[in-house]
């Protein structure tokens, strides 16, 4: 199924014990229908705030739903903060995450105006800023790199990873990043959109991007972007 | 001042006593800041969860801050959900309600298609529409009629209303209709967008809406938009 969620209203996809998350609710309400112990497995996490247009999840089921029927009943039930776009049948080898080969993420920022009715659906921006810079800096992410420096977590086995396409387009003063990628590691689109902002308004170059990936420690760039300007986009498969 | 919100976080403009209002976010804060208890004087009332683009408001202070200040301060201070966009000293014999010539309302109807992160800020619409019976209908709003089938608010003066100006655009999918006249009364907004829509899905023609009028009874059209896709877009002053 690919799913669509207002990521203001979970503390993230992932379940967890205390908050409530896209995957509890997705897993609850399928439960409900196919009258089974459902398990639903997403293509990656998105942390709490993070919006999602085209998440992709996978579950198994003994019981059979015509999947667009099944599309219908849950919408019904997980309405009106997650939203499911398509559901068909896969091969028992397909799995959200380890069949992705790609994924895309869109970042929005307002520059210098604040909008109330989007507080939680872009970041706002007050500071000058240098396009030009920007788009130099984000040639130095494209491209496969060692991303040590961009994330936390230490239990990944690589931190090597492939930024395939990172794009910029401006629509009604708000930029909006594209970026594709073979795998993001936790954190790390926000960390690089908090790098591209800080080019931006002059208070790193562009080629301290190339210092940042070469120096391979998250001190050297600390910054997260909030997680209201983030979506996942769109998850590719083979 | 000029006010932007986002009306899903409250419960209309009115203060009233169990539920926040914006009036009673804006008094508080104001009178925190001026030292007095200021009382604050909106345009009109919008309901539950109806947005504002440009809400006007005024108020009487014998402490005075320079304008622009006191919109930064306030503005601080009614962090996410409220925004002041512009701040001015008015002459006394200026007020809010009294003064305005003219308002613009928009509302936003979304067609066939369902977007969770947009849920409280458009009303989706699932039907066929006739586009041009929605723009034959329209006409029949425009100009001065009595539009006592349009509110059930018995305690008005007249209920004759002028409509200067009714337009709908396309953007996407989504119908942007603009509604601009010399006053609306309770709901009145949202009736006349309820008409257009069982217009466009065939339940009424266009025709009907001549017989509403001149019915002069509020069960002829007992429907009402939601609150979401509503948003007071513009206050007019000579």
């Amino acid at each position: 199924m690919t799913i669509s969620y207002d990521g203001s209203f979970f503390h993230g996809f992932q379940r967890q014990t205390k908050y409530i998350s896209v995957q509890e609710v997705l897993e609850e309400k399928l439960s409900e229908i196919l009258k089974l112990d459902i398990t639903v497995h997403g293509s990656g996490r998105t942390d709490a705030g993070v919006h999602a247009k085209g998440q992709v999840i996978h579950f198994d089921s003994s019981q059979y739903v015509p999947p667009l029927n099944l599309m219908k009943i849950l919408n019904k039930k997980v309405y009106p903060h997650i939203y499911v776009t398509s559901s068909e049948i896969v091969d028992e080898s397909f799995h959200s995450r380890k069949s992705a080969i790609s994924k895309e993420y869109r970042y929005y920022v307002s520059i210098n105006t604040f909008d109330p009715l989007k507080v939680n659906y872009m970041h706002f921006f007050h500071d000058r800023i240098d396009i030009s810079k920007i788009r130099e800096a984000m040639k130095y992410i494209v491209g496969t790199h060692d991303f040590k420096s961009f994330s936390k977590n230490k239990t990944v086995k690589t931190t090597v990873r492939t930024i395939e396409e990172f794009e910029l387009n401006i629509i009604d003063g708000v930029l909006e990043f594209r970026i594709k990628g073979t795998g993001f590691m936790y954190n790390m689109v926000r960390i690089i959109i908090a790098i591209m902002l800080k080019v931006a308004e002059g208070k790193l170059e562009p080629s301290d991007v190339l210092r940042i990936i070469d120096g391979k420690e998250r001190t050297l760039a600390p910054w997260v972007a909030p997680a209201s300007g983030l979506y996942l986009w769109k998850v590719y498969y083979e």
